[in-house]
């Protein structure tokens, strides 16, 4: 993959039943998302409201200006480390047609350099014990994990 | 510990000598926290834009008026799992003259039911795999270690 055919930009309302259908089309996501159109208003309030914080950008990155890869960047400001903010990296998804061909290390590439232009010291993600591919990928970029990865639903 | 004589709020600028204090008291705080006063600027900054951050809060608990445990909660909109808010926990400390005394368990009790008034659907934290302890108090709340935690130092 040539990084200079590549385009990332933040997603808009427009992009919303494209990124919901990526976000379903996966074992995981086909079991908790819901692609039909219109797309229900849970999913548009969301986008709004990660639309209007300044500390959440949901990014797309484009080939031929068709959406192929997406994630979603959390800057978070901790007293830990010495008062230091973080970038949470969640909602990753390459299209699968566009898998194995180096987007997913390029997307990941601007969203380090973007972290890092926003003062972030450091960059955390969980990833399913059940995707080891993706376990593999995280692991080839430099990431390490040292952590566990608790979750519990609430309702 | 009685919940009723444990009081909770949100921290205020003349507590964080104490937060501090408390991150740099642990085995793993202890290599990266300097609670040496007067506090460097970086921390007084990273407490103002917690502070001013609607879907950030860092929380203490108090027990006759002082402060003996926080966390941090942080509530993030995402497309995914059709369209919820997820809360982020992170930074949780007990103060070691009141660990093992269900101070912990009141705190998260508390954050939890924080994150379902703040219409969260899902909690989910990291832990240190270096933190056993924390890792079986994690799961004796009902947490799930379902996914791997990845950190990427960026400096």
């Amino acid at each position: 993959m040539n990084d200079s055919t590549l385009q990332y930009r933040a997603a808009t309302t427009k992009d919303l039943p494209t990124l919901v259908a990526m976000l379903a089309d996966d074992a995981l996501g086909a079991l908790r998302e819901n692609p039909a159109l219109p797309l229900s208003k849970e999913y548009l309030m969301a986008f709004a409201s990660i639309d209007e914080d300044p500390n959440n950008e949901l990014i797309v990155v484009e080939l031929e200006a068709q959406i192929i890869g997406m994630l979603q960047l959390t800057f978070i400001p901790y007293l830990t480390h010495q008062g230091t903010w973080r970038c949470l990296i969640e909602g990753v998804r390459i299209h699968r047609q566009h898998r194995g061909q180096g987007v997913g290390q390029a997307l990941f590439q601007w969203a380090i350099d973007r972290a890092k232009h926003r003062g972030c010291q450091l960059a955390q993600l969980t990833s399913d014990k059940q995707r080891p591919d993706a376990i593999r990928f995280y692991e080839s970029l430099g990431f390490v994990a040292s952590h566990e990865g608790f979750k519990l639903k609430l309702n």
